[in-house]
């Protein structure tokens, strides 16, 4: 305190004797508590996280998002104002110095501190020093943000995002934004949002694009169209579905990572991407967002660290399907849905399987060709009838990536659209394997699924800003 | 030829003399045109853009969309096949070497050619050597990506994707996903889509969401909401307007850059950040797409390129809206609606106001209070009341960004939502200023109009992939 209070003095002196007053330099906390400026006259802003005033000093510690950590600042307990509550914004002007504690190396001795915006402390729901359940903390959509666990997955998100980018921009992906209205309706038409705009009453016309539109479930169709031209695309964005479930694992809207590359040879050539994507995004994110993955692997599901650096060690097995089924046919484990060959995996096999392997992400192939949509490459291995179709399946989730060859050749394509009588809708489809078809492949990988996968969150409402889900969608 | 022939020896003798024959190495179009492993066996694919059969030799360019540049490929004409057509798919291997063409500095000495996909010259819509304008190619969204303009486009809108996130993650913004489904429908109430799931006929409840839900207008008030924890925040994603034009300037579904900034001062807080960003972003597709953009500034719209320059050379002019009512009042130009302190500004009043600074971006300033939504900040500046929003116009496009200060002022805030009887759909919006509020701007830039900006494109549905418009929803 003695030290604060000179500074304070000093300062006054320096303005005194200089013409223009020295302007203090606005510093982020981040900046701040990195040590930057030490000595010199700062300006800090941000919300107030504790105040715990003392007899002769205040201590205070503000955050401003721009990392988990917040800054400790010491005042004279003659700057203590009522106003000064857990939530309030504040702006902090003193000098930055070593800090003689040993929780932070760094701290600001104030000479000023100005309360910007209120809080008051009964009406806000978040409250000092309780550590809310994620439960309690999605009732409040507009202000979870500013507990530390979810502006930690905040930050995190934001960073894996770059991460994704990163990957294929380096390996030579083109991003491609294939479009949220579409009027394919192709996969899951149950589970299809139709979108239309309010009526204007006096047109013949009913639907705003002459067609009806839906949400976009995949933008695999659209990067196919680009697998035309560029021979590796991907595109991130938000996908949709209209499923009436109010599971851990399920959102209408969710972020989806699609990957489609040309002049494949085998599903190596897509599995080879998805497990070098992984890896690459989870070392950044471990490596950019330490203290922030650190808060869930110590705070949210203790030890999941271990399960991470596992999954990176070692490569990724790769089963066929029949390999799978023939594991949980073999397995004493009881499922609520019995296995047999030409059944679909449930999340219960998927997890099996996973823990089967080592608890570490493992990849599925060759599921049965009845199985799966009309766009996946038949391998021609009658009679167990197989289409060239993987996923990954990874530790706590289960299916995190799906993708498949797609069937390149006309004659397959056409014959099989005949048959579900989609020939004449799918044309502009078929035309790409009428001009210059090439063999490729894609995948796409659930994004919030991911951030689930890596961080050890239960619940995948509570790795996206705003989930919409059945009978929810607040603000 | 002589020399394509005696490689030809030469790499067979190679074969005899190794155990195990060397594998060509695979390379993308942009690797083997650089110059990369010149004098090596090589492997690439690609569509073909050209096929010259001459008397001894066949040439060919092949393209695989990793740069506008094909390769050529030199072969005896021993190895020319009918089914080497405009658009067939091929896979070709060879020796890498030098050029004795003046057009390219690497050729490839082809010993294989192999057809993977057949492309009948009749059928396909688009034709060899033909420059086919933008308005027939928009009939084949499937195809036109395999043109050299589109396929630059679609590099450089991935190119100016990576750019806009560079620039926010180097000046410490977050990324936030803000959602596209919503149930807010504060702005333009006609222009909004709705969506819904298909009814299931046996509930009572009607919608999906239990509430109306529509496609977001705009990330803002999502982003307002990080704004209470983090000093700085942006989103990038697909907004919607069901908008009924089909004007050049208008999409149903385009893609915004939208920013938040907590703890500003004045509105050149977010000028600085617009001018910044649409300079480095413009800077970094310069130099990164040359080729691509080249092609635009040659081909598209002849002398493009010192519009752009100019733009980058000098800072962007403010004028304040009752400055632009001053100037467009004096000028002789005949505006279709007149103007007057008071009017929305058009596109002709906003082309008209950026060719009087210059030809080069301008910033309008402080709007009529009343022409503004009830986020814009009062200015409190009566008689003229005026909102503190600011919209930056370039040259070809009118209005690029529009932005303002929000009132962060719970009182003034609570009272306009009363006014217009929304304080209560917006009670969690008002939550935001009670807890911790903060003075705080924001804006959003129309991506398309962007790069229609920076490469003269005239019509929007040129720069997007998959462009949606009203009776219209191709794919």
């Amino acid at each position: 305190m003695f030290a604060a209070a000179h500074r304070l003095v000093l300062s006054h002196v320096r303005r005194y004797c200089q013409k223009t007053p020295i302007k203090p330099i606005k510093l982020r906390i981040s900046e701040a508590a990195s040590g930057a400026e030490l000595g010199a006259e700062v300006k800090v802003q941000g919300w107030v996280r504790s105040c715990r005033p003392q007899k002769t000093n205040l201590f205070l510690h503000v955050n401003d998002g721009s990392s988990l950590q917040s800054l400790q600042i010491v005042a004279s307990s003659e700057l203590n104002d009522p106003l000064l509550t857990f939530g309030s914004a504040v702006e902090v002007t003193g000098i930055l110095k070593k800090s003689p504690h040993q929780k932070q190396s760094v701290e600001l001795e104030a000479d000023q501190i100005h309360v910007i915006g209120e809080c008051n402390p009964v009406d806000f729901p978040l409250k000092v020093k309780e550590r809310h359940s994620f439960e309690y903390l999605r009732q409040f959509p507009h202000l979870r943000c500013r507990t530390n666990a979810f502006s930690s997955l905040l930050r995190i998100r934001s960073e894996a995002t770059t991460a994704m980018h990163s990957y294929f921009k380096e390996n030579g992906f083109v991003q491609i934004h294939t479009p949220v209205i579409t009027s394919n309706d192709c996969e899951g038409a149950g589970e299809l949002f139709q979108v239309e705009a309010p009526s204007t009453g006096n047109e013949e016309d009913e639907n705003f694009f002459s067609v009806p539109a839906y949400l976009t479930v995949s933008g695999q169709l659209h990067l196919e169209v680009m697998s035309g031209a560029f021979s590796k695309v991907y595109t991130f964005g938000p996908t949709f579905r209209a499923e009436n479930s109010q599971t851990r694992r399920h959102l209408a809207e969710f972020y989806m990572v699609e990957a489609e590359i040309s002049f494949t040879e085998s599903l190596e050539d897509l599995t080879k991407v998805m497990e070098d994507m992984f890896r690459s995004a989870t070392e950044h994110v471990l490596a950019h967002c330490a203290e922030d993955v650190d808060l869930f692997h110590k705070h949210v599901t203790p030890g999941h660290r271990e399960t991470v650096d596992s999954m990176l060690k070692k490569s990724f097995p790769v089963i066929t399907y029949s390999e799978a089924i023939n594991i949980l046919n073999r397995s004493s484990e009881k499922f609520a849905f019995p296995t047999h060959w030409g059944c679909d995996l449930q999340t219960e096999h998927e997890k099996y399987l996973v823990k089967h392997c080592g608890n570490i992400p493992v990849f599925v192939t060759d599921y049965p060709y009845d199985l799966k949509p009309f766009y996946a490459r038949d391998n021609e291995d009658h009679p167990e009838h197989t289409a060239a179709a993987v996923d990954l399946l990874v530790p706590g989730v289960g299916e995190l990536c799906g993708g498949s060859l797609r069937e390149e050749r006309l004659d397959l394509l056409r014959a099989r659209l005949e048959e579900v009588g989609l020939e004449d809708i799918y044309s502009w489809y078929l035309d790409l394997r009428r001009f210059g078809s090439v063999p490729h492949g894609g995948f796409g990988l659930g994004f919030e699924r991911y951030l689930q996968c890596i961080l050890g969150v239960d619940n995948i409402k509570d790795v996206i800003p705003f989930p919409r889900f059945s009978h929810s969608c607040l603000l």
